[in-house]
């Protein structure tokens, strides 16, 4: 397997936190040193292991919000 | 690999759409008949194939879209 680079610029929300330690974040991760980019996964604890996820931009970003916004919830 | 059930519930947003044809999209999806839950996942056209993404409960929703309503976008 390749390997890559990432570095966590900024945590900024936890969405939940499971019973064996793993959370769901919205981080700003910057991937081999590229710009950063918005990214909502899955972490084991302290971050050291990466589960399933999906990165988003902050345009994608706002029609999530706006979708988000308008759903019964 | 084992084979998995999977229903697209309600298409709840279109987030984006790659000029490749692959969409990301915020679905209500019930896995292996079991109550469906809300899934922000990229997919190829016409659902034919799944891409990466996550699961969230709705609670897990409300949290995410609180933290977006804060974030300057």
């Amino acid at each position: 397997m390749a390997e890559f680079k990432y570095e966590i610029v900024e945590e900024i929300a936890v969405i939940s936190e499971s019973s064996r330690g793993w959370s769901k974040e919205l981080n700003l991760i910057s991937w081999n040193e590229r710009d950063p980019k918005y990214d909502l996964r899955e972490w084991s604890p302290e971050h050291e292991k990466m589960g399933k996820g999906i990165t988003l931009s902050a345009e994608e970003l706002k029609t999530l919000r706006d979708a988000l916004n308008k759903l019964e919830l």
